[in-house]
């Protein structure tokens, strides 16, 4: 820290992304990307832009933004196009908490909440999950206060019924409700047409896991015209080129080839539903996932040791020291070949052990 | 603006940026875009990412700040990487300035300087040019304030001296100093090699000028190792993920191909100077410029109605409405073919008046 920091930014943790270790090949389990290239219309598209460069990208993200509209059935005016979910998240906990609307959302749940909380100075309460690890509708219902939910969450992977989220959103009317839908794709229930009917909804989107884009960065929310407009205000006073040429185009080219990204979502559904009977059958632990993942954990080993004996054998997953989930893994799904090599290597450890 | 927002940002006036009217082809001469397309390379390299653009980029930008700090002869831990040089605009007033450190800039510089200081509820003080638009650097020394200073400054393209810039630095020991060059490389001198000396100097830089890719989105920032790590605390706090790895891989394949840039500035410069002279002939004043643009007025015609004239014959440049300053326009410079055809209209415009 220098001695120039500001001091209500000094004591700031930031997040801590999935590490990225360079000293060997690994199988990259560790931070839900998809294990399937973009489409190739994506590699045309992008190289279209290179010769365009010189010039700005266009601040409005029109092109994005229509053809989003058009899948998600809204009209343009209520999508916001972001350098990643990240960022929209970022520009609506600014817009839309503060110390008179203050944020409530799951103690176990992303890790950039309570951050982007603490970076904008937002007060924020963390409601414990039920102790099957499951989100209990009733204690955001009517709190009065501004919601974030992640669903499905993470890294749990269950997923809130579309009721659900309904009732949330429906008795909180004086607070946006913001549903965070990274991982929505791999078989939860979108509220994306909830957004015309409720004005207070926010419902966030990435193409960095169902749609093969996570090094390209492209975020996205849909909602209410006015929530979009005062997230677009943020928008233009923070970085109003905030997506590049580049990444929008490969984002519309890969909305063009939207079947071939749901096709990938339904083989990693199954390679999934796959893992989960093989890892049961190996006698863990696994919560009912809704995600591209799965959160698991076993009685015959430690958490982080079986995090630390995978790492050791070329296979990365992730492992979180918080106290009520120590013992757990969050295991990206990845093609049928790695999760078979991920098995075997499990079993080997568990005979080892 | 819904009722949703927060009230601290209810007032928020978010930056404009330059116009891009969709409706002709024009001659883009009024958002200091480069006229040259990025090299070959560029293309090459980043179509080799889009095969891998399912994985996250890299959080930490190593092969970018490896070549950036290579070119500028520092260490890769004083270089800060980011989506476009606003981003690291942002990141350092939020760094660095506070009610306890308000900022200092002068009265005519880029417009998006009060839009991050409101953002972040920073007091402000503008600083007047001097009456032939310069800055006065004994203003700012020994200011004890946060300061920045666009260097050349925008929109008038004058520089300050690499000694007027040290001694703002050396006389402000307790402040940081941010030294945005976003336009330096058209003929000023760069602050680049002080920073190991000062402690307090922030040096900006972007490819959006010089370097052809205004639409890949790639800044940077140079300073001291702390200053540096406390912005990437913002950063790992906002978007770890910033740069794509399709810009990364554009701005390493660039820097690699330094020569090509800086042959296309060698041009732009010639232009500047061949541009300036005719609009002399013309009976323009024509402020002093270091930058990719002239800021220019006549006595013939009014600031508002040149632009307008032009506008209409296919021409766009830029015109800014603040008092001090409407009956300039400010021209970027392009091929000599494009300020040919500028300069050409311009007579008949003069002539029909």
């Amino acid at each position: 820290m220098s001695k120039f920091l500001t001091e209500r930014l000094s004591g700031l943790t930031p997040y801590t992304p999935g590490e990225q270790p360079k000293d060997m090949q690994y199988i990259k389990l560790n931070t839900n990307e998809s294990p399937f290239p973009p489409s190739e219309s994506v590699s045309v598209a992008v190289l279209n832009e290179c010769r365009k460069l010189q010039l700005y990208s266009d601040p409005e993200v029109t092109r994005a933004r229509e053809k989003i509209a058009q899948i998600y059935n809204v009209k343009p005016s209520q999508v916001i196009v972001t350098n990643g979910s990240d960022e929209v998240l970022n520009f609506a906990f600014m817009a839309f908490a503060d110390e008179k609307n203050p944020l409530v959302f799951p103690d176990i749940t992303y890790g950039f909440y309570p951050v982007f909380a603490e970076l904008n100075h937002i007060p924020f309460t963390e409601i414990p999950l039920v102790s099957d690890f499951t989100i209990n509708p009733h204690d955001y219902i009517g709190i009065n206060k501004t919601v974030v939910i992640a669903n499905p969450n993470a890294p749990t992977g269950i997923a809130l019924s579309l009721g659900d989220i309904e009732s949330i959103v429906k008795s909180n009317p004086n607070n946006v409700v913001i549903i965070d839908e990274a991982y929505v794709d791999f078989g939860a229930q979108s509220a994306a047409s909830l957004v015309d009917t409720y004005d207070n909804l926010l419902v966030i989107q990435t193409f960095s896991k169902s749609r093969s884009m996570a090094g390209a960065r492209l975020g996205f929310g849909l909602g209410n015209e006015k929530l979009i407009s005062d997230l677009n205000t943020i928008r233009y006073s923070t970085n109003p080129y905030n997506v590049n040429r580049m990444t929008e185009a490969a984002g519309v080219a890969a909305l063009q080839d939207n079947s071939y990204y749901m096709n990938n979502c339904k083989t990693i559904i199954e390679n999934r539903e796959w893992t989960v009977h093989e890892l049961e059958n190996l006698g863990f632990e696994v919560l009912p996932s809704k995600a591209n993942f799965v959160f698991a954990k076993s009685d015959k080993i430690d958490g982080k040791t079986l995090y630390l004996e995978l790492k050791k054998r070329g296979i990365l997953i992730r492992h979180f020291t918080k106290e009520k989930i120590c013992q757990f893994n969050r295991i990206t799904i990845g093609t049928i070949e790695q999760m078979q090599k991920l098995i075997e290597t499990i079993s080997e450890i568990l005979q080892e052990n």
